[in-house]
């Protein structure tokens, strides 16, 4: 026996059909003997058109409201499922975030998880009841509703498996789990049986959009088994697949996985802009001259880079921000234009980070040095780069998008046979 | 400065334009220098929907998530209107059933209020913030949502009316008032300034739509003045009409009615259905045999008419049943016939209940013979016959009602000029 949590995202609850199917899963596994949370968004759309609602009734409105309106959306969810797991006789009752409670701070909108009191929870459950829990959403400081912000039911789910020391997150989703690279780019791409929380957090941030980012930190913070599977499969189909789970991907602790590849995935980000500022005086404080007015307008930079010009006198910079915050970053710049004081702003947001992930380059030289040949020898103009101990970034024109995925993912030996 | 609560339905919230309109209403009250709470509905329709999905899900569907799915038409219409609020400069936010607390029993799907801690509300109304609550909702024993039953909006509005003290519930409707009979039949009927809470309670029973007949029962038990008017007033027009207050109708108090017409209103319904029982045993306990087994079966029997028939030995039941519940009514009393050992079981669901209602009544005799006579004139037959201390109701053919309606609003001299 185990204690599973298992979250179905918007496409897996669109209309009753998918719901029904949902509870076909969910009795799979209470037949298999298994203790069960479950984790639902709304159904899909629902989010969306309430969200409409809100900008509709005002473009600035008051979050605590907006929360309460947007989070209806899961509240219908869960009580339909319990309603549908009782007719095909499972045992089964919806919780909303404040009936946990699922504690968040007062940041209503896109709130943290503070806190969540599992004791109720785990009564029922141990009792042998299914808990139908609203994603999403918790109770803040104030006594209201709050939400966590767009895919905050993955997190809820993580959070929720912590909680009851569940000893799997199932995370049922509308792919089938962890691929190498985008299979719409290359057809070639790999299902991943496991994946560490370190590799996979690279993967969710750098673009691979299967999970949402802070979902990821927090299963690796808790130490959550976290398995990414399809809600399509058939639920009453044989289960056991690789590692003893059906297909999918187990997003683990590196310890659980007994042979890593050098290079683990190939992922790749169109969300980033770059800036550069040429002729800027090489003198101390222009970094912080450039750096703390974008910190100060809350724009995130990544991958930043200086290169001295040849008379020593002057740098150049170079870094990206969110391409979101583009126009609004050129213009925190123009503003502070006195005190850096450089010659020329430049920038594009035609650019692409492509980044290379993997546990084992820890132990692996010459990876870095093979991803800027590989695209070096089809002609690929590298325009920033930025290295962790687990990944290689490079910032390349759009248009190569496609070409340099493809090139990084057979040259590292990740195409299948 | 009078402290009020405003209720506003699902027509009046359909959509956000109704919502905007709705928000004028309620800072026309609030620049007066009211303090006000507002009661919502669903948008109109999404109950409907809602409660499309339960069923759907499953026929049989366990009502503490019924009321977890459905409540959540109101808490969507709270928020938005506490938005569009703050957007045109009222101070406002939203509560649900849950965060007030309204307290209910827990009879989930149908619930009764038990009570109302008004001290939160009360705090932030007398600090000039509009509160904006969710109706239809409570929170149960079982710290679970609550549904107050179809048309509950009504009755959260006069509870928190009671609850904050407020001097009065103004009920904004889709129409203006509460009309001495049906317009659509009479179109010289006559909307009344003010009606007395037991007579609005008879009208309200007996079909006219206007207020759900549980929130008139609250708002006599707990002297509640409330005021029907329409929604679909322009907000900003001048607010004196008839007795100080804009055109709609005042129930309240019969100490607060000046003259009293003999007869206030006609009102009638097609939700009842006949049965007769004919040759029964003229002997003690048969009544118990009859009404005994639709009691169990939790059927209301209304207007129960017995007459000896001529050699004294037998004797013919004659009694009404909601509409909805013939079918049942006639298998029961088939299921109980050897305890009834009646000759024959006849009824009629093509029969409608007119009611001649007024608490002038009480000190005028001859009401009910001009009743009967009036009916006769017309050659009306009236099929059972029922009185109370302020209302004469007559069972006759449907075929008649119009007929029977015009001619008792004449008869009263209830016509217009």
């Amino acid at each position: 026996m185990a204690r599973l949590v298992m979250k179905f995202g918007g496409t897996s609850v669109a209309n009753l059909d998918r719901i029904r199917n949902v509870a076909r899963h969910v009795k799979r596994e209470v037949d298999a003997g298994h203790q069960v949370a479950v984790v639902v968004s709304a159904m899909s759309g629902e989010t969306n058109k309430l969200v409409g609602l809100c900008r509709e009734a005002s473009p600035l409105h008051d979050a605590r409201e907006y929360d309460a309106v947007v989070s209806s959306g899961e509240q219908v969810t869960s009580g339909l499922l319990a309603i549908v797991l009782q007719s095909i006789g499972v045992d089964a009752r919806s919780w909303q975030g404040w009936q946990i409670p699922l504690k968040t701070d007062g940041a209503h909108g896109a709130a943290r998880i503070m806190g969540i009191d599992g004791a109720f929870l785990t009564q029922r459950i141990d009792g042998g009841q299914v808990a139908v829990i609203a994603g999403f959403q918790g109770i803040a400081p104030d006594n209201r509703i709050s939400t966590l912000g767009r895919g905050g039911s993955d997190t809820s789910a993580v959070a929720i498996a912590a909680a009851i020391k569940a000893d799997r997150c199932d995370i049922y989703t509308d792919v089938d789990g962890v691929y190498t690279t985008d299979p719409r780019i290359v057809p070639k791409a790999r299902r991943l049986d496991r994946v560490s929380y370190e590799e996979m957090l690279e993967m969710a941030s750098l673009g691979a959009k299967v999970l949402q980012v802070r979902s990821v930190e927090l299963a690796m913070v808790e130490r959550v088994r976290t398995f990414v599977r399809s809600s399509f499969d058939d639920p009453d189909a044989p289960q056991i697949g690789a590692h003893g789970l059906p297909p999918g991907t187990l997003i683990c602790d590196e310890d659980e996985i007994m042979e890593h590849e050098v290079v683990t995935g190939i992922a790749y980000s169109k969300d980033e802009a770059q800036i550069s500022l040429r002729g800027v005086a090489d003198k101390p404080g222009v970094a912080a001259a450039v750096f703390v007015p974008l910190a100060e307008a809350n724009i995130n930079v990544d991958m930043i880079v200086q290169n001295v010009t040849g008379d020593g006198s002057t740098t150049d910079i170079t870094f990206t921000v969110p391409a979101t915050d583009y126009d609004r970053a050129r213009a925190v710049l123009a503003a502070a234009t006195d005190q850096i004081g450089a010659h020329e702003i430049l920038g594009s947001t035609d650019v692409v980070k492509v980044s290379v992930i993997g546990i084992g380059m820890r132990t692996h030289a010459g990876v870095a040095a093979a991803c800027f040949k590989g695209l070096s020898s089809k002609g690929i103009n590298i325009r920033a780069i930025s290295t962790s101990e687990i990944k290689i970034s490079v910032l390349i024109d759009a248009a190569y998008t496609e070409l340099a995925v493809r090139t990084l993912h057979s040259l590292y030996g990740l195409d299948a046979a």
